[in-house]
Formats: structure tokens, C-alpha cells, sequence
């Protein structure tokens, strides 16, 4: 019996027929079915296939471990994430080596930014893996925007609201375009760092982008608390003819 | 009678079932649709739906005027790209008026380096119109790489062959992750840069990607003849537990 190959599918940026078409044949055809999810939720990758897998499919819920109380730059942090991904990746090679496939749901492109990346890292040599690219999280977003995100020879820079607020200053001053995300509790810092740069008024925040509940707004009228599903962007004004 | 809506639907990088669900949706549906395409060429978009499409759906072919003979930064060629997207408008508009919604076919992503912009920009304001995103080449480029592109607080830059060999440079210096495209004619200058920084034996060479042609070698084996099709990348190395 060979082993089955392990797919981390792209699910696009949350709305089902913003998927492609091959993840959405690999997952309705699918026997065997993994997602990431937090403890004590159903997990967002895992709602955006509802109604779409089969009655018999086989679920393996991967339950992140409880990380709030480690700083992110404590040694246990990586011990215990690390930890996690092997965990995860000895139950995927079990159910590979009983001859299964199985479509690892994941959100917006899987190698852009994604958790399946320290899944496929482990299983490459392992078993078969495959990945189904997907539409962005930032392509749903700027498309929510009704304005195109670069034209001509506009540079586009894609930063995480993570990084310190000089290197984010840095970044927005040198770019045309721009896309940030993992905004959550570092909106403050990212706006001192828009406004050093004079472009806070140019900038959008996109909540939950091609999702129900999607909101597009000025940066200036964004509010002070935002959701982790938020990207924040800029347009580029490259040349037009 | 109502005016019909303009869809400037993304195709995705070139292969059928890598298009979204509802892009498929609506180009099967589709009474009326419209492309560019080079003069005498059946035209990349066009050939992306192949057997897609309804056996009475009315095709709008939206040729180039041919550029080649022009400086690119000769305000004539301005002018003449100008004057071709207006006529194009004019007769999106009039198929609108009369009551017919077009899908627009749009490789890769709408607003993503797209020539739908041009239309959109002009269109807006005057009839309906709509776009949908898609998965870009870029994506399908570092899925065929076989590696992920960005991890943890990588920073990921999207820059175009044809900027001056000096501002690539000090992009490829100044970033994790890299992204560049337009390369053709300018591989020569980007291999300069890329040296330069000391990084091009980490870079790939992506022609085709999610094509039947697609080819993935390092730069550095890549030869002197590479098509516009042709993506370079150096992937990120960020935080990986």
C-alpha cells in the first residue's frame, strides 16, 4: 500500500467561491480532512468548508497549544510551537502510511505567510505533499477597496504590524504601495509610524475581507481596536496611461 | 432597461481549475465576453477558458495598438495606450447600456499590475462594475518552487525588471523576501543587481507557473532567453519554530 499524499489547500480569503476550483473538488472529495484551530473554538480555516465535505469525512483538528502567558521571544515559546508541529505531523504520517490523503484547510495562500509551512517542512521526504496555491487575504482586501493596489512599475511592500515601529517607519517611507498585516494590538504603533511617514491619511483598514462581515474604512475613521483579520494598506499611483 | 455589469473577473495564473469558483461561475454564464490581446494572437486570457465558455457567448477581442516602435517614455505612447483604452470603454459602455452584463477576462489578479485597471478607473461612474480576485502568478511561482515565500515578520517586496538597475539593488538589499516580474528583456540588468547584492545564487527562475510549460530552475542556470512570463524570487528565511 503507498502512502497518501498530504495537500495543504489554499482556501482563498474566507468566502467559499473564492476558493479555486481544485481545492474546492480536493475537499469535497475528501476523506480525510486537518485544520489548525485554537482551543475551544470550531477554528475559522474549518468554517469556510461548511457544507461542503463529504458525511463520512474524517476530521483531525490540530488544537494549537496555550501560548498567551510565554513572551514571544522566550526559548519555550519556539520549545512548545515546535513541539506542536511534530505532534501534528507523526499523526499526519500515520494516517499517510494507513494509505489516506489528507486536504489540510488553509487560510489564503498555504505558502504565504501560513501555519501549513511548519507542517511541510517536517513532511517533505516523509510522504508525498502537495500544495494548492490560493487567493490572498490582501487580494480580497484590496479588491474590497474598489482600487487597484500597483500599476506600472509601482514597488509593493508587504510588512507584519509585528515589526518595530522604526523598521515599519522605514519601510512605508521607501515603498509606493503598501500592505500590512497582523494589525490586532499593534494599530498604535503602526499609526505613529504612518503619520512620521505623512501617508496616514492615504491608508485603508480592511477587517475580514470578502468575508459577511467585511468593513473598509479610512485608516483615521478605523477606530483604536481592530481584529486580527485586518490588513492595512496603501495604493500605489504608478503610471496610468 | 438597466445597464449591465462590467466583471473584471481574475483568471489566476493560467490553468483552469486554479481559477476561483465563482470566477468559473461566471465565465460559464457569461453572454458577453471581453479580452486584450496582441494583434494577429489568439490572445493568454482567452486561451485560459478554452471550452469554458457558452456556445453563444459574444466575444469583444481588445487588440493592442502596437507600441514597439515607440520610446516607452515617449508621451506619444501614452497617448496611444490612452486613446485605445477609451475606445475599449466605449464599447464596454455601449454593450452595457443595452442591457448585457460583460465578464472581462483578467490574467492573474484584477488589480494587481492588471490592464483591467485602466478600464476600471474610466468605467467607474458611469456603469456598473465589479471585480474579482484571483489567485496571482506570483502565488503560483513560489507554490512551484516547492517552498514557502514569506515566514513569521518576513518582509516580502514585489518590485517590476524594468525599474533602473540601482533601485533593484538597493530593493534585493533591503528585503527578506523578493518578488520580481516584467523580467524578459531586463534578466541581464536583474542578474547585475541580484549579484551585486550578493544574492543571486539564492534566487529562481519561474517561466510558466501553473502552466503546462512551467519550468522552476535557479537563476544562475537559467540561460540568457527567458519570456515575460518569467518570475524571479528569493524566498524568505524568517521565524520558523
Amino acid at each position: 500500500m503507498s502512502n497518501g499524499c498530504i495537500k495543504g489547500v489554499g482556501l482563498g480569503p474566507g468566502c467559499q467561491d473564492l476558493m479555486s476550483v481544485r481545492a474546492d473538488r480536493l475537499i469535497r472529495g475528501a476523506t480525510h480532512i486537518a485544520y489548525f484551530r485554537k482551543k475551544g473554538k470550531k477554528g475559522h480555516a474549518r468554517s469556510i468548508v461548511e457544507g461542503l465535505l463529504s458525511e463520512h469525512v474524517v476530521e483531525l483538528a490540530m488544537e494549537y497549544p496555550v501560548t498567551t502567558e510565554i513572551p514571544f521571544d522566550d526559548p519555550r515559546y519556539n520549545a512548545l510551537l515546535s513541539a506542536f508541529y511534530e505532534q501534528c505531523v507523526a499523526q499526519l504520517v500515520e494516517i499517510s502510511a494507513a494509505g489516506h490523503g489528507v486536504v489540510v484547510l488553509c487560510e489564503g495562500d498555504p505558502f504565504f505567510y501560513g501555519s501549513f509551512m511548519h507542517l511541510y517542512t517536517r513532511l517533505l521526504e516523509r510522504v508525498p505533499v502537495d500544495v494548492v496555491p490560493g487567493i490572498t487575504g490582501m487580494s480580497a482586501a484590496w479588491t474590497a477597496t474598489g482600487a487597484p493596489i500597483t500599476w506600472g512599475d509601482d514597488v509593493l511592500t508587504v510588512a507584519m504590524a509585528t515589526l518595530p515601529e522604526a523598521q515599519l517607519l522605514n519601510r512605508i517611507r521607501q515603498t509606493d504601495a503598501l500592505v500590512v498585516m497582523k494589525i490586532g494590538r499593534h494599530l498604535a504603533k503602526l499609526r505613529r509610524a504612518l503619520k512620521a511617514a505623512g501617508r496616514e491619511e492615504d491608508a485603508w483598514l480592511i477587517e475580514y475581507a470578502a468575508m459577511e462581515n467585511q468593513r473598509v474604512v479610512p485608516l483615521t475613521e478605523a477606530g483604536d481596536r481592530v481584529p486580527y483579520f485586518s490588513i492595512v494598506l496603501i495604493h500605489g499611483h504608478g503610471r496610468r496611461p
